[in-house]
């Protein structure tokens, strides 16, 4: 047991039922030699695991993409939440809804039938994705539901290779993306499920009992590290469980000392009821978090392009979806802040991603291939907007000197006040990315600097939707 | 836990995980002061399992319906092996069914959808039970396709109550059989499925792993006997796994020792690899067992009415149905022997029992209604059948100096030479169950005696499939 | 035109519109060299049209089958009638098994999606019908609901080869009986629709509109003729309209004039308003008609073995059919008062004749095996019950002096008074049919005669369910 | 007769039947006094058909929406033409793409199970047209497919009231559309089904017999005029059959003299083989129909958004789309020379207009808003594109002596160069659609006048587009 410990996934029977034989187990594996180079080993608390450091990769990329696809697609009504609203909360528009098109025994599961993925192909994803100027995406490889898009024998009957698509998503989409991409690769994992009937069994006994994790999210959650190897983990539903119900540090302990991407795995803050915001990687604290300022903990801002739902709705009209000018302005001040920007699409049952959201991906990596510089791999500025010129949002390049500063609205007069960077006479620089020459700027005392924008016609503007300037030496 | 344990199902994954801990318990279980008058305890042994004496009421049943019905009733096309069938063996004549009829990508999960009882009553079912006078019955609660008819925790989204008729089957039918009639109620229950993931990675593991009945087989088994109480349990499909693997001593001693029906529930021999015919209750020993002699061990035939299949085919043509003559005569040849006859019946996807089953089943009542009298609460004769006349099986009640001689063929001479029973004169007296007046008959010097048959019209004859003879005060 | 007259079907449209056109072509076509060797020709009146002479096969054939099959096979619920009774009368029953087990938006066309016919093979009809002594089948082609059982080029995508089984059922159901089986091939056909638009719409307009039969129903009856030769035409479903409107006469006169079938065709009493037992072929007057007395124009009893239903019932219990008692004993009532007797079975969706509906038709074939002589080819006698024992039924052979006297009941004394034949001394003789030797009989003055029956064993009756009979030489 | 002629909807099977009794019909009517104050009355001759004046109102539309939806935007994969190229031509991408998701018996039909506009509301469609700055619409009825959207009595079973949306689609749009808009409401029709028995019959008969139009077109027609009245009917598909197989000029000469629309109505010039582009109404020559220069006859445009289909296509990339650029771009250049341009886009199944489709349509709207005085209710002038600078189109309102120059690209240089128009000074004045103040110009000798543009910010631009100058006085 100690061997196949420390080959891969641990037997999870032991670990569901005997706390006692788990602690030997693990002080065994400790007393063993250590199979890797790493020196740091971590202890199954949060003291320990919180202390751990973020891979680097994470905060340069700034920029992902969140995937979710599920059986939820199928009605694409509502939301991802579609089957709580309707059987458990009985709101009426989704009781309706079922009434209208549904026989009367029509059970949520039976919409898997038609979850089939026809024209799915993860390669035009991946395309569409690497287009967008992401640098990560996270998939939903299991929603609350508790359908997994791989096939997991944790949830026979229940995931993608059993019933619907019959393929293992997971697999193709991280083929595709590691072989067409440079994008990390992200998995969101739900560790509760509404319905099902162990985990509500463990919730009626006030957690005391565990049938549920030893049975499903655990096994599933060792499977998914192993098997895919991802670079985000991304937990969620705590299901109002507290950590130690889930198992959370032991398996976190685990993922960073002897998983296979220990040393790259990044992960965020909902392993377990009142965790979020507290600990764990970085923290996500709550949907769309956008907090306005910066925070001293590495942070994500996950928000979604369809303002009602983060999965696929087929009635939802073009005014639900956010237009490019939102998606930069929310992106530019995420970022001036310190977040990450984790922009959400629902692909819908065919496994298409809809022309629309196609577009608005496409017109972001048209901004980001312009104004990339001032976003991947910044560090937030000692100021994050201005205080004169509202709009414009700070990055910098603190070892390269640079501070950038994103503007959102093209000045009439063409004169850009920028009240925070003080400049050095003959040291001092002023660039618009996507324009050759450098601009003409002037100094107002205690004010900061005036730059004057070049006149561009329409088609010479390098983008359209916001505007980054270089300041080369500004304090 | 020893308080759990005494008082319904132990938890799982104690028992799952830990032997050492089990056996523990048990020891602490034993020295607890008994919970019920029981003297006698058994061990989880086969020799000490198998010294337990069946109860009374299972022989003197003597006849009982077996129910096939599942999602394979949905197909209803070749057998209840259907998936099997066609996934893993890829037979011709079931893969060229489902291309047929169904789309490329349809699974057989997906037949459950249209598994909807749209018209099972149970108390329609009860009724015909009852008329066909069985004394019991054995009902499919899973089949290997892992389909439970009840609300299993263990089996999410695959069960009766998830999905397909979304009701609990096996408690109406409990309900209908307890409160409509007088027969015992019986469950059958497939400890091994095709294709739960679980029970492939334990059988790649050569069932060193137990992941499977921990987290499936375990947990139904005594949720069953908890729950519905049946007074059989009809174990099936070992999966070539050994009784070790299947935890079936330890789970028998709880039910023989502890569980609800410890004082009537009656077993079968199929709980392990090689068990069969050797350990266990009642032998079944395979199917359609039919020794055509005497046993030393209690035994069944189970066989069923559709000569083809278990589960119901839709294009069975009559002539694969057993006629009433056939069927009686097995009946009787089976009991003869000392069997139980235990006949099959498949209802359909709609839960409706065929009117082709029901006349067969109703007309084995109209002849045990008459004949009953020579097969329930019998014992074999010291000869089974006749060795001068065919066709004439003998049965007896040993207390009452009776000995029964059915003769499935009525002599045109109405004369019977009947060469096992002698006659005692002035004792001995002949009837003929369902006519009035005693029979004449004379003795055959070492030859046994010939019975003079009535002359009967159609109409006057009490029945016409089948006849008995009451000998009373032969040797 | 008169060309393609002669040669088959006229051109509709011309029939349809201009009653003087139609006139003129009738005219025409009278006046050219006729292409048969016919000497009688029908006038489009009912006068002429019912002194036409019934084909003699038909009176000598006495037992058909009827068969009710098409889209009202897939609900399977109620009867053939379930449209009707759901969208038009909003029967409870039948609106709530809607309600319970479809989508609120399901119509009964979307049916027509699982009428499939998986296991239809025509020759097996075919071989179960010959089995069952029936002489003749009628097969309703299109029932009330407008689905035709053939390629009709007058409702597309609403019949069997644009929808459901996608097969021409008539030609295959023609193929197998004229190849497999001495059977005369006969087609129901319903003149009126229940919701055909074009009906409604003369209807609404009191049929001073013939768009319907313009459209469908004439072009229908000629494509019929012309490619199936069916020997009987069985029109049913007036809708209330006189025969004027469906052009009922008009299509009889071309039917018998100039038809390929005009020799051997036979038809039936249902072409329009009031016509039922007063015009056109033989007599049907209602359903299930049965006078119990001899009619002076040919009839036919048609009659269903499912007591409730002439369509396929999913739920019908066993109780509901007949049994084969019954139907022999409406068969000989039926034959004894001059009538045909058309029974009806249901096939189901799958086109599976359902075992119950094969056991009843093969035990009336294996009581006509015996009996056959007593009813085909047979003339009602003088009498037609006899007058002393209750459930006797006389049918007779002028020609060869024979006289069959059918008793539904064996006497339990073995003799059995008739009191109607008179018999001559010395010429009479008496015989059962299916046995040996000839019987003894006594005159009783002016009583008939008592006649002795054998005394048989079961095995050794001739058959189980009626007997026959044969007196020659009696008045 | 010729009362109910004069009152609407001749009777058609008289008009199939019986072109004499017909031609005495017309006759009839025209010595009866007129029902109308019409002076003109249009003979069913080309030479007088082809005379009358298009109503005005058409050419001052310019601009339309055209909707393709019906049966074939379930499968939503190639195109409208779906069933065609999968039954018919059987493509290998349709047969494959049916061959993969649906069982071998699915029917073409079968998809109506599906058409089921869940989400349909015509309030929502008229709002997105009244905003895309169209001034009409073109609903497809039936296409080739022959699915009617209305409850056609001539389309039994085949009819979005029958099946499918259970709803009358065309009237729900008449209504939205003229109490909601101030759009006109026009009507697309195809004359010939691809697999209509009846048209097969006719086309199998070289178009000799008539069956089809008698049975369907002709009465769908009519009926589609009297009860939507609609002021464009848009014929098309003529199937190769000549304009007298489709009783065309008869129809259209009904048309103009008595309809309900005969003063407003607008028709096209498909009503028969070789009459596209030749004969009827305005002109559409061939689909995407874009000459390039000035027609001397009133023509249309009808293009597609989605550049591979006029239906939906589940499949289709962003890249399929046309961009708001080439929408503008193609819909100047049409309006400049003469024609109309109905743009068409395909709902999805839902009903639901897509959002990349709403937001073309919205964005079309936006330009219309600022440009459409250069649109709606213009000439072409003189000269339809500049001489000396490309991508420059010009419209006029002679009356007003103003002429519209439309430029599609800003010059980078803000000066503008005009080959064609002639300046008067002092009496010339330019001015750009939503913009203020009136610009500087000179003129160059013989070569037109540079039109000097302001320096403008992107939020500044009146759109981005393409930007319309208003030239007043100039030659």
């Amino acid at each position: 047991m100690a061997g196949s410990q420390s080959s891969g996934q641990p037997l999870v029977p032991a670990r569901g039922s005997a706390l006692l034989l788990l602690s030997l187990l693990l002080l065994l594996s400790q007393l063993l030699p250590g199979c890797s180079a790493q020196t740091k080993r971590y202890e199954p608390t949060w003291d320990s695991l919180d202390a751990r450091e973020l891979p680097a990769w994470f905060d340069e990329a700034k920029f992902g993409i969140f995937i979710h696809w599920g059986v939820f697609s199928v009605p694409g009504f509502g939301s991802e939440w579609f089957w709580w609203y309707w059987r458990e909360q009985k709101i009426p528009a989704f009781v309706d809804f079922m009434k209208a098109n549904y026989p009367p025994d029509f059970k949520y599961e039976d919409f898997a039938l038609e979850f089939k993925g026809t024209f799915f192909k993860a390669y035009q994803w991946a395309d569409i994705f690497q287009a967008s100027g992401a640098k990560y995406i996270v998939l939903t490889t299991k929603h609350h539901e508790g359908f997994n898009l791989w096939k997991s024998n944790n949830s026979w009957n229940w995931n993608s290779v059993d019933r619907g698509p019959r393929r293992d998503i997971v697999k193709e989409i991280e083929v595709a993306i590691r072989s067409k991409t440079d994008l990390h690769f992200g998995l969101y994992y739900s560790l509760f499920e509404w319905f099902n009937p162990l985990f509500l069994l463990d919730k009626a006994n006030k957690f005391k009992s565990k049938r549920y994790p030893v049975a499903k999210s655990l096994p599933d959650l060792y499977d998914l590290v192993n098997t895919y190897k991802p670079e985000i983990l991304w937990a969620d539903g705590d299901g109002d469980a507290p950590d130690t119900y889930w198992n959370s540090t032991d398996f976190l302990a685990w993922l960073y000392n002897e998983s296979p991407v220990r040393d790259t795995v990044v992960t965020n803050d909902r392993w377990g009821l009142d965790n979020i915001c507290r600990h764990g990687g970085y923290y996500t604290c709550s949907d769309r978090y956008n907090p306005g300022h910066l925070l001293p903990h590495k942070w994500e801002n996950c928000m979604t392009i369809d303002k009602e739902s983060w999965s696929y709705r087929r009635n939802a009209p073009l005014s639900d979806y956010l237009t490019i000018e939102e998606i930069v302005s929310q992106l530019v001040e995420t970022v001036s802040c310190g977040g990450n920007f984790l922009m959400n699409i629902g692909p819908n049952k065919d496994g298409v991603i809809s022309p629309i959201y196609e577009e608005r991906l496409r017109q972001t990596g048209a901004w980001m291939k312009v104004n990339g510089e001032a976003i991947y791999e910044t560090k937030p500025w000692r100021a994050q907007n201005d205080t004169l010129t509202p709009r414009v949002w700070y990055t910098s390049k603190p070892k390269e000197n640079l501070v950038y500063a994103i503007f959102l609205q093209w000045p009439s007069s063409r004169m850009l006040v920028l009240g925070e960077p003080k400049a050095t006479s003959g040291a001092t620089t002023v660039k618009l990315l996507g324009y050759q020459d450098p601009l003409k700027w002037i100094t107002v005392p205690n004010r900061g600097i005036i730059v004057e924008l070049p006149e561009l016609t329409l088609d010479a503007l390098p983008c359209k939707w916001g505007w980054s300037l270089e300041l080369r030496n500004v304090q």
